[in-house]
C-alpha cells in the first residue's frame, strides 16, 4: 500500500525544484548585491521563544513537538524570533549596522487554502543597530530587487507604505487613548476588503468618543500624505506633523534608490503584529487579487522583549507561495538551462570500462557528464541525450572505434558531428 | 531574560553560514557534474512512512509532532523514506535511470555527543531503476568527488566496501541458516572496535553449529577479496564465488572511474539497516578516529516495501557533522572571497540622497554594493570598508566633491586612489 504525503505540503520533483531554486536564486542575488550576509537558525526552537514574541495564542498555529527531553520545542513558523535570540546572544560584539538575510523553510499549522500551505519558504532581510529611515528604505529596495530579478515590474507589484508611529500620533491628536488603537487598527486592516460604509459601521462599534469617531472616519478615508498633512495642520497636532514628515522622508529615500514607481502611501496598512513601531509596508499585487506577497516594518522594541539591549531594527519577510501564484499568472518561469555538457552513449557492453574512463576524465576537466549505464539502441539513446538537455552526445563503439579508437561527438544544438581520437584531448 | 537555543542544535551566524555554504556547494557541484537532478520532500512526513521502512523502534528517535490534524507527523530523520514515497507515486512515468540528489536538514532525537547533533544536514545521492554494478560505482564516485571538492584526498578518507549479498551467500555456504545472519552482522559491525579474541567470543555466544562457528571466525578475519575467493573455493560454494566476482567487478569499475586509491575491501562493513541487498560501503577517515562520514549501498527491495513495483536502487547519505570535524582537523576551510565590490562612505549628511543614487546605479550594473548609512569619521569608515572585504571604498563629500561633484575611489587591494566625476560612468 502506498503512503500519503503530509497534507498541504509539497513534493519537489526536479521540475518543481528548478522553480524553487530560481526563486531562491533571485532572493540570494538581491540580498548579496546589497551586502547582506546569510544566517540561519535551527528548524526547531523552544515554545518559550515564540510565546515571548507573540503570546500564548501562537501555540495553536505551531507544529509543536510531542514531549521529548526537557525543552518544549516547535517547528519554526517564522524567522524573526530566532533572529532576535541570536542577535541578543552576541549583541555587544556584532559590528553595526547588522545587515543579515536568510532563506528558509518553516511550517504553520493552518487550514490549507489558496496561498496558505503548512510548509513554505520565506526570505527575510533585516537591518539592525542603526537609527534612521535609510535602513527602512534599504530593506524595501532589496525586496523590490528580489522581485525584479524574477522578471516582475511595477505593473505587477506595489509596495504599500504607512507608519504605525504616525498613525498612533494622529489618533492621539484626535483625542483617542492608546488602549483603543488596537481595535481601530483591526478595522483599518479590513479597509481594502469592505466598502467605506461598512468600515464606518465597524468604527462606530468600537466605543470611541463622538468627536474622535468623526476624526477617525476622516483619517482612514485619506489617500495621500498631502491630505494627511492638511488634516494634522487642521488639528494643530505637532507630533503628527513630525511623523508625516518622517514618512515623507522615507518616500524621498526610496525615490533616490530608484524605487518610487513601486511605492504608494496606504493608510490601510497597519500589519497585525503588535511589535511594529514605525514604518510598516506590504507588497501587494497590482490587481489586488492575491494575499500579500511580503511585508515588514520597523520593530525597535523586540530586542528588549527578547532579553537584550534596546536596538533599532527593521526588516521584511516574503514567502514563496503567493509569489509563486503571481509568477504563474504572469507566465514567468526559470530560463531553461543546459544541465549537462556531455551525454555519453556506449554502443557495446565491453566498452563500459573505456566509457567510464572518458566520463571521469571529462568530469575532472570541469564538465558536467552523464551517460547511459548499458549499451542500447543508438537512436533511442540519442533521443535520451536530447531529453537530458545535454549539449553533446558522445558515441563510443561505432565503426569509428574499430577503425582506430575514435569516438563520435554530436553537437545537439548545431547537429554537426565530429570524430576524434579517444586518447587525445577532445576539445 | 534571554532565551536558550534548543539543545544540540547550531546557530549559523554569517561566519558559520559561509562554512555551511562551502560544504553544500561542494556537494551540489559533485552531484551536478555527474548529471544528478535535485529533489526535496517536506520536512514533516507521516509516522507511518518511517515505521514502514524502519519498524516501530524508529519512533523513539523521532521528533514527532504533538497531535495536530488527522495525520501523525514527525520531523524527517533521513531522506530515503521520502525518496521512496515520491518515486513510488510517479514510478511509471519517470525516465530511467533516475539519478537524483538532495541536500537538506533533518532532525533526530539523540543523546548529544561528538559527531551527533539533533539537527544536521545530509547529502543524499541515489540511482534508481537500472540493474548492474555501474550504478553502485557511480554513486561512490560522486561521493568521492564531493569530498575532493572540499580539498580532501585519499590520505584523509577511504571508502570501505563489502557486499551484503556476498556475505549472505558465504554464510549459507558455511551452512548457517538465514535467521542467524542478523546476529552475525551485529558482531561483525564491532570488528574495527574490538580485538579479534573479543569478536570470537561474541561469535561463540550466538549459538552457531560448531562447524559453522569455525568458518564464521575464519571468514571475518579475512582482509582481501583474494583470500575470500580462496575460502569460497575451499568450501566449493558456487553462489559465493559468483558474489565475490560481482564485488570484484565493482572495484574494477571504480578503478576505471579513477577512484581505486580510495577504495578497499572491508569485511566488517555490514551496515545496520536491514534493507540493504547488495554492495554496502562506508566512508571513513583514514586515521580511524571519527564516526563514518557517509555510507550507503544497494536497496533493491525498498520500493516494494513502500507499496510500489520492484525497482533496483542504490545510494548514499553523507552528513555535515563528522565531515565538519574532519575538515577542521585538516585545517580545510572556504577560500576567503570578496563579498562586496564597493563600500560607499558619505562624509556629509546632506549627500545621503546622492549616495543612494550611486548605490542604486552601481547595483543595477550588477555590482555588490554596501554603504554606511550615516556620515562619520573618514578613517574609521575606511577601516570598516576594509573589514567588509570590499574591493573599493568610495568617498562622497570630500574636497573633490566641492570642486565639481567628484568622488574618490580607493582600491583597497592596490591602495591606489582615483577621482572620477559622480555623474559619468565610473569604470
Amino acid at each position: 500500500m502506498k503512503i500519503a504525503p503530509p497534507k498541504y505540503t509539497r513534493d519537489f520533483y526536479p521540475e518543481e525544484m528548478r522553480r524553487r531554486e530560481w526563486i531562491e536564486g533571485a532572493w540570494h542575488a538581491a540580498s548579496r548585491s546589497a551586502g547582506f550576509l546569510p544566517w540561519d537558525g535551527p528548524i526547531l526552537e523552544t515554545l518559550e521563544l515564540y510565546k515571548r514574541k507573540s503570546g500564548e495564542e501562537i501555540v495553536e498555529q505551531l507544529f509543536n513537538i510531542a514531549s521529548k527531553g526537557s525543552q518544549e520545542l516547535a517547528v519554526r513558523p517564522e524567522m524573526t524570533p530566532s533572529l532576535a535570540r541570536m542577535i541578543v546572544t552576541k549583541q555587544s560584539s556584532l559590528p553595526r549596522p547588522i545587515k543579515w538575510y536568510t532563506i528558509g523553510r518553516m511550517c504553520r499549522y493552518e487550514r490549507g487554502q489558496r496561498g496558505r500551505l503548512r510548509e513554505f519558504w520565506q526570505w527575510n532581510v533585516d537591518v539592525l543597530g542603526v537609527e534612521g529611515t535609510v535602513a527602512d528604505a534599504e530593506v524595501i529596495s532589496v525586496a523590490i530587487d528580489g522581485l525584479e530579478n524574477l522578471g516582475l515590474t511595477d505593473a505587477d507589484v506595489g509596495v504599500h507604505l504607512n507608519s504605525r508611529r504616525m498613525l498612533s500620533a494622529l489618533l492621539i491628536g484626535a483625542g483617542i487613548e492608546e488602549a483603543l488603537h488596537g481595535a481601530i487598527y483591526a478595522v483599518a486592516d479590513k479597509r481594502s476588503k469592505l466598502p467605506t460604509e461598512e468600515i464606518d459601521k465597524l468604527f462606530a462599534k468600537i466605543g470611541l468618543p463622538e468627536s474622535g469617531l468623526a476624526k477617525v472616519k476622516d483619517l482612514f478615508r485619506l489617500t495621500s500624505l498631502d491630505e494627511l498633512q492638511s488634516l494634522a495642520r487642521e488639528w494643530a497636532d505637532e507630533a503628527s506633523l513630525v511623523e508625516v514628515d518622517q514618512l515623507r522622508d522615507l518616500f524621498d529615500l526610496l525615490a533616490h534608490l530608484g524605487k518610487e514607481k513601486y511605492c504608494r502611501f496606504d493608510i490601510g496598512i497597519v500589519r497585525g503584529l503588535a511589535y511594529y513601531t514605525g514604518p510598516v509596508f506590504e507588497i501587494l499585487d497590482v490587481k489586488g487579487e492575491l494575499r500579500a506577497i511580503g511585508g515588514g516594518g520597523r520593530y525597535d522594541r523586540l530586542m528588549e522583549t527578547m532579553g537584550g539591549q534596546a536596538m533599532p531594527a527593521c526588516g521584511f519577510g516574503m514567502g514563496d507561495v503567493t509569489l509563486g501564484e503571481l509568477l504563474t499568472e504572469r507566465n514567468l518561469s526559470p530560463a531553461s538551462e543546459g544541465l549537462l555538457d556531455d551525454f555519453i552513449i556506449p554502443v557495446r557492453a565491453e566498452l563500459i570500462p573505456d566509457m567510464l574512463k572518458l566520463v571521469a576524465r571529462r568530469r575532472k576537466e570541469g564538465r558536467r557528464v552523464d551517460y547511459f549505464p548499458k549499451p542500447g539502441n543508438r537512436d533511442k539513446l540519442l533521443k535520451r541525450a536530447i531529453d537530458t538537455g545535454a549539449r553533446h552526445a558522445i558515441l563510443i563503439g561505432g565503426p569509428e572505434w574499430d577503425s582506430g579508437r575514435q569516438v563520435l561527438i554530436r553537437d545537439l544544438q548545431t547537429r554537426t558531428e565530429t570524430i576524434v581520437p579517444f586518447d587525445g584531448s577532445m576539445d
